[in-house]
């Protein structure tokens, strides 16, 4: 979907500034977790979109870090003006919930190898055409770089609603020796943990108000 | 303190089996992920009492994953009840605390390496002879094993009312080269993040209203 353009874009940015990390302060200390006042595990949900998901993870992992990266600028300011409603709006809020404008291309020079515990793709964009396959954020090309930013037994947590892109998923972790611990082609009507602890994204909700199912993935990188 | 003896001790720990991991289970699978139906980051309290700290821990981090260890079965018997009435007694609570009973000293052939992404040491016996400066929780003996188990960049968190196993504990992060990133003399009158994130233990409430100040130090083991 195309954005419009956003109003004095770089002065809503600005503003937000204490719930972002500057892509080039983090290139160059490639330390995230002092960008936060206490360090805790860190979770990196790839593609943020307006932040809804990282938001109520956060919420509900206080003691957990939450990195959302949106590739997007237009997209990615409408994130942080949630990351700072979300802390400024309720006294008691954890701080520990800052966003990342930046392309999933750079992880690998952003992140230090095993800084990361979990990292959440929810309904990236599938590129459907064969020739574009290398883009999709679940190519073994990433695959190989989720496994140097991840802790060892690290989490890969996968949400869409593209059966395609999910199919694709699967083969990749499968040639790349990760174990899937848990996968479901109809998430909300299951039941169990997973289930149960599902935090949904904007695009979640309306996907699944129109009955479109659900596919989820839960993947292990060696422990 | 001397607990009572309990009545039927064996029958109520049986009772909450589910809420469990076996000692020797874990001696023998060495996978800690393998006692939750979801895998997360894993935080490990050493000397857990009756429970309250983790049980309210895990409340507020449904994503992650606790093991609350306790070394004495009559006091962990009260830890595994709470731990069932917290998952039972309310829909929706995740599925991520379990009780462990055993000793410190087993850690390392319980753990495997870079296994745990936070420890958490809440009022350990400060053993104040000099003669036993080996049992404590913070004697080098036990950094080197908390090393260990660590994931990369992993954190110890200590707190205590007692002030000579603060300034030995201090002392000893010094000596294994350990990063101290926040330290405070008197938590209930500090303010930021640490401070408002506290969940107190059964004791820390009882020397609290008593007027003791609690310190509080935060570890980082090296990235």
């Amino acid at each position: 979907m195309r954005m419009r353009h956003k109003k004095h874009g770089e002065e809503r940015i600005a503003a937000c500034s204490a719930y972002r990390i500057g892509f080039d302060d983090l290139l160059r200390t490639r330390d995230p977790q002092s960008f936060f006042p206490v360090p805790g595990p860190l979770h990196l949900e790839i593609g943020c979109g307006k932040g809804r998901f990282s938001c109520e993870m956060a919420n509900r992992n206080p003691t957990s870090n939450f990195i959302a990266m949106e590739r997007v600028p237009n997209v990615a300011c409408n994130a942080l003006e949630n990351a700072r409603a979300r802390y400024e709006g309720v006294t008691g809020t954890a701080d520990n919930l800052r966003i990342l404008i930046g392309n999933a291309e750079h992880l690998a020079e952003l992140f230090p190898e095993h800084s990361i515990a979990v990292i959440y793709l929810n309904f990236s964009d599938p590129w459907p055409k064969t020739g574009y396959a290398k883009r999709r954020l679940t190519h073994t090309r990433f695959l190989n770089i989720y496994r140097q930013i991840l802790i060892p037994g690290g989490l890969l947590r996968l949400k869409t609603d593209n059966a395609g892109l999910f199919a694709f998923s699967l083969e990749e972790f499968q040639q790349a020796g990760l174990e899937v611990l848990w996968k479901t082609d109809d998430l909300h009507h299951e039941t169990g943990e997973y289930a149960e602890q599902n935090v949904q994204t904007e695009y979640e909700s309306a996907f699944s108000s129109q009955g479109i199912p659900i596919h989820m993935a839960v993947v292990r990188f060696q422990v």
